[in-house]
């Protein structure tokens, strides 16, 4: 497990004002007192008594011992250590040796959607519910969907790059390449709250794993590949394929997210979720799937990540002045992005918001 | 096993002149040249042919080979890299390749008092072997005493707070808390050459466990805990239980010394010693009270203190502000105490020896 | 696996025109793209489809994935992450996506002898083939030849220091010591290119081990050890025994090259290569030899570099002034060489080539 570190501070490094993902809510359920370091804060988070969600600093203010390792008492997180009680606004709301005082630890705004914990580690008055964000087909009746998680020991950029970089299919994925994927063009599109890139396949035949779960076998079909990225690092990646099956059209598709979430300057929590249409793959199917995605990820990707994180050591990628090539512009469009909006935060919270 | 530091230099922050434990007599039978870092440097401790025992750098000065990796001829050490023998006051008295010259590592004070090993770092001159901590119900005919080692991952003055802290007792010790427990004040008296921390609890019955190594099985008991601090790390911890047992006045009780020796700068060598009255408890008894001792260090204050040194990183908590509440006042007196004697001491090592 | 480096830039601290092992040609068959961190560079070295030997640089200038994990098509490596394709010029010549540009990663000069492959980390243009390091008895017709690699994790010039001493014999090696050792003076001799230290042990009974090597049994021999070393650290240790057997006399000797490569500041590889003459051992007498010398080198000399190599930190052993004996001499002599060649090079690639 991860260690926590051992600063409240910002680090200046992250984007603060933003929603990132603290977890699912199925992990609530199997570990109430769930720490979790986020944007180099430790956090804890909890369900408490009337089942809603809460989240506080895990270091306990007294003698810095971790929450997490405490008990729930009605609404109260206790500290297993000297039995302080802190309520979800972080108060200190139980002192059994005096007074509460003024002991606090920070308290975080929380959102739950679609089984995805949302927290917002910048300034509270900031956070807006209205822009926690939202994505389809999550719904259960109508998809499939798996929820799963990796730690990274790689910085959240290169990990979300590696998403939005729909080039290297071909090269680090043999099972998705096809002769059809080489001939595709990547292209690459600025929206205002989001770069979406596609690529699009024409008469391909799929291998049989894809064309298993699309339900097209050998039939000659076109795919779609469409990535969008929104900041911080919160990816959608819709895989869209179109046959003609004894005469008739058919079209199937996947969903996957991929939220990245900053743990330290230097590692990373990947949350993903995907989704299939319930009406187009059965169960068993789904299940392929899903294990397909995570294989795929662990060992074709998360191999290449982890050493380009090594050779690239402690700095960041763009410091060491890599070869950039047009396949790069989502990634340096995404990271400009990024990085401005952290230089606005840097300037004040307020900085951008108008004056 | 820890590593040994790499400098031989004082660090300035430990208190020099003072005695520490460095071993216990019984390890120095199982490991006749036995490698210990104190206050960050090399130590080795050993038996001469005469039984009397030594402590001496443990880095050769020549090829910085650990001594303890040589062997014991007559009165010297031998190096294994290249043969130079020293003798017990750390010169270099023997030499297959030439004179010996001024060679030397350094030498250190020591005392051997009831099976424990004491060590002075500071200026040899100022070593009294008056002022060696001594402690009663050690001896074997009278008592059953259990001498126990843990390496600790923590700054020892994180350790020996827990121990003078009687506060926590009801919550990161379930079977030692009770009612009684949590309605007993925690007084705390400042002596010339101590802080002394007591509990009275008063009818309370005890858990089974602890009913038994008192044998006051489920009778109501009045339960006195005390612990003694001295610095720079040395703790006493008292237990006296009566109670009326047919109609005839029972008392009992245990001992245990929590002695604390930096290794380094975040490592901590504890030493502990348990003591149990042979008129009050037979062998089977003691036994259970050792094992019942180690494991509650192990799985309940351990844990706490690994989290806490963690969370506070390369900090002194003391930096990091946090919340003092009454119940820390012998922390802080204890602390305010030894900062002080590491000021007073830094100024020069006569500085308060009068003038 | 000891990691790569994040910096292609020299640290300074190397002897950078020099050739350095980079490997035996042996272990190309086994790894066709072998990764291996040379003076802090990440090196990758591969043998191209005429089976020339190339060594370039392992970080892909375009996302800094490692080479290694590509693959090799005709002459290039490809990348695994985007394919492209370098030359053993380190000229990228293969970019699925677009031009190449000037996208180049280093490229070192080779030379392959007797199974050793040589790299050159410095500049390229004073990369003289004729200065490759030549070796005697590595012919596999006439010698028994072993090639062992060990990794150590000491700097490399603690590494060499303990093969140039041969005053340690007696004491560090049991199997190896005998009277005749312990009176037998130690030689230094300074040559132009080389340092050569000679110990001659004379009317010797060797150790069993040892007579059955040589096969002088128990009669007494003459023994001669010679110990050569030149920049930066390339070793070679002649053992030479004679005696009479039967009236005849007989000689026999072995060789060991030791032949070390800066990893990084504190971690070396460790490339040995020892011969027996076929005339005077069999292959059953050369196998136990070859397995006594790695024994005793790992079990007896490494765990000493070891413990210094900690105990010394990340200073240089000189720099913490160690106690100078007359048995350092060639290692003094050594070292002061090597740090002469270095400063000569840091005034500039040419500085001591003329003008």
């Amino acid at each position: 497990m991860p260690s926590q570190t051992n600063t409240e501070r910002p680090s200046g490094k992250f984007l603060r004002n933003a929603w990132y993902v603290a977890g699912f809510s199925h992990e609530l359920k199997q570990k109430p007192l769930l720490a979790r370091t986020i944007l180099s804060q430790p956090v804890l988070l909890y369900r408490d008594e009337s089942g809603e969600l809460a989240a506080i600093g895990n270091r306990c203010p007294h003698r810095f011992a971790p929450l997490s390792m405490g008990r729930l008492v009605g609404d109260q997180v206790r500290c297993i250590y000297h039995g302080l009680g802190f309520d979800r606004s972080g108060k200190c709301v139980h002192n059994p040796h005096g007074p509460t005082g003024s002991i606090a630890v920070p308290a975080f705004p929380l959102a739950e959607r679609d089984g995805i914990v949302w927290i917002w580690m910048g300034e509270a008055a900031l956070a807006d519910l209205s822009t926690v964000p939202r994505f389809d087909r999550l719904d259960t009746a109508g998809y499939h969907v798996d929820y799963g998680y990796l730690h990274g020991s790689a910085h959240y950029e290169l990990m979300s790059d590696n998403i939005l970089d729909l080039s290297h299919i071909e090269f680090l994925h043999p099972a998705l390449g096809t002769e059809a994927v080489s001939k595709a063009k990547v292209l690459v599109e600025q929206q205002p709250d989001r770069i979406v890139v596609t690529r699009r396949m024409r008469d391909e035949v799929l291998h049989p794993g894809l064309g298993g779960v699309y339900r097209t076998g050998t039939r000659p079909v076109n795919r779609t590949m469409t990535v969008s990225w929104a900041a911080p690092a919160n990816l959608t990646l819709w895989v869209d394929v179109e046959t003609i099956d004894d005469g008739q059209p058919w079209q199937s598709g996947s969903q996957s997210l991929h939220l990245f979430t900053p743990e330290t300057d230097s590692s990373t929590h990947y949350f993903y979720v995907a989704s299939l249409d319930r009406e187009k793959a059965d169960e068993a199917t789904a299940e392929s799937f899903f294990n397909a995605l995570q294989r795929v990820f662990t060992t074709e990707d998360k191999p290449i990540i982890d050493a380009q994180a090594e050779l690239i050591g402690h700095s960041d990628i763009m410091e060491l002045k890599p070869a950039l090539l047009p396949i790069d512009k989502a990634n340096v469009f995404a990271r400009r992005r990024l990085s401005k909006m952290i230089a606005q935060e840097s300037g004040g919270p307020n900085h951008d918001s108008g004056s």
